[in-house]
């Protein structure tokens, strides 16, 4: 295949996450031109593949793309790459082994690619974002939960089972914290995703009375309003990021010392707190570092419009070699 | 060049260690053909390599291998295989950047690849050992200190600088002990190497004045005297190794869940130890998997001769793709 056939040829970027599917038909470039989503919640997967085809068949008519797609790559939970199927996902209807790819090729005649949501945002950004060019990086989605992709050699390392890359669940603290759905005592995810920094936040304002984080209802208290807080000047807020940062930035030591990235990108909801993460997570990734890791490693947020990020991410490995 | 070919051609493996060096011939079947050691403390880099080949010269006059020596593999401290070189390593004499592929190239007229001992190991045990046929597993050497070399997609990681795979400076308990060199709190080497394994003990004895560990004077307590006692049935002998078998399977739940390889292979004077550590390590690394990964990773004992592995290992790199 020639470069221009190839820069004519088309994939289809499907994420599919606990509420909503998010799909999007993007160009070898990066572009996006089309898109749109549907409910997860269908009881039975053939009848959320037909929901997804009759609102993505239209898209393919309207941009020509029938003969131009390459194929379909799939963001999902649990999502398994060389099996691609969906193996047993909390947080999905679809229970036991869902054989996704098949089922997805037989209905839209294409290739189709399944690997976890963070997988595919790793190999997005290398192919479309901040991580363009680098051969070694870890990317880290802090949101309701952590995910996490690592790209070694210039490839997704899925490990020899496909589901390599939980960093969110490696344990930070042990004897930790209890994480609300694993049950593992102190994972990175019970500390660093919005779920663990609202739980930070709750229990610090309760030793604090005079913070402002008590101005809050109980169930206003998440990643958002610590935020606002922080910026207003709690110190306890403020605190709460410390906190925060400091188990991620002990957590990324770790990572460094595994795979010695070049960068580490930051991805999801809760980067919106900027310097309140990122400087005490930049402080103890180095402090726990041996000395020839340090100062060297990037540690920078996603250039990716977090909207669109996850359908160019799972439209990449259509791409990948 | 045609499998024929291939069979006759030889490499030569270095292991470069704080005392010794030793070396050997070996063929593309991991057959040592020769081998003999050297020390290592010369001042003058040049004086080592001088000195290495006027040993290594009648070996291969004597098989026949000037012409049919491939190239050159080097297991060394510090062992950069992007640059070829040696890091500041800490127990070597030559200090700052020795560009050690380069000067072995000239003196020798062949190839000259250069990594950490742990990865020459892994790398080894892919070709040679208990490993064959893996694309996924990582080493984890369990010596004076703890190495490690992790294999991903079939390659050794050696991340953006050459340096990843220092999984024995993870931290594994924040805040923990001190590391005797490195400074840093909590490493797994403080804990499961031989080294952290005498300090294990002698904490534990002092605590436990009927323990028999207490018959023997301060500088014989080491991995080996304690596995005497632990053999004997004294219970703070057999506790020293399960606690350091927690400390280790906690480490190896983080890194499964990093790379899920489909073993873990261990390795070095420690694991001389066997189930005293090996099934505490086991159920500590288990019980700190998401459910995921339980039950699917190989814990295993490295196949390859103590002696020989590190030469076997650093003559692998020669035939790495």
């Amino acid at each position: 295949m020639t470069v221009s056939d190839l820069s004519s040829r088309m994939a289809l970027g499907i994420d599919i996450g606990g509420t909503d599917t998010k799909f999007g038909l993007v160009n070898h470039r990066g572009e996006i031109l089309g898109k749109g989503r549907i409910k997860t919640d269908y009881d039975e997967i053939d009848d959320f593949i037909n929901a997804l085809y009759k609102e993505i068949e239209p898209i393919l008519e309207q941009h020509n793309a029938k003969s131009q797609l390459e194929g379909i790559g799939i963001g999902a939970p649990n999502g398994n790459y060389y099996k691609g199927t969906i193996e047993n996902a909390p947080n999905l209807k679809w229970k036991g082994i869902v054989p996704l790819a098949e089922k997805m090729t037989a209905k839209f005649g294409v290739q189709c690619k399944v690997t976890n949501d963070a997988n595919a945002a790793a190999y997005g950004e290398m192919m479309f974002g901040a991580a363009r060019g680098m051969k070694d990086f870890i990317m880290i989605t802090l949101g309701t939960g952590v995910g996490s992709g690592v790209i070694a050699n210039g490839q997704l390392v899925y490990g020899h089972d496909g589901f390599a890359g939980e960093l969110g669940h490696t344990i930070v603290k042990p004897g930790g914290r209890k994480h609300w759905s694993t049950g593992s005592e102190g994972s990175l995810e019970a500390y660093a995703s919005a779920t663990g920094i609202a739980i930070t936040a709750k229990k610090m304002r309760a030793e604090f009375p005079e913070s402002i984080l008590n101005n809050y209802p109980e169930e206003q208290i998440n990643a958002k309003t610590v935020h606002e807080c922080a910026l207003a000047g709690d110190p306890t807020a403020i605190e709460v990021f410390r906190y925060t940062g400091q188990k991620l930035g002990e957590a990324l030591a770790n990572f460094v010392m595994f795979s010695s990235p070049e960068a580490i990108l930051l991805f999801g909801g809760v980067i919106k707190a900027g310097d309140f993460i990122l400087k005490p997570t930049r402080m103890h990734m180095e402090r726990n570092l041996l000395p020839i890791f340090r100062g060297k490693v990037k540690l920078v947020f996603s250039e990716l419009d977090e909207a669109d990020a996850a359908i160019l991410g799972a439209s990449s490995l259509v791409w990948e070699k």
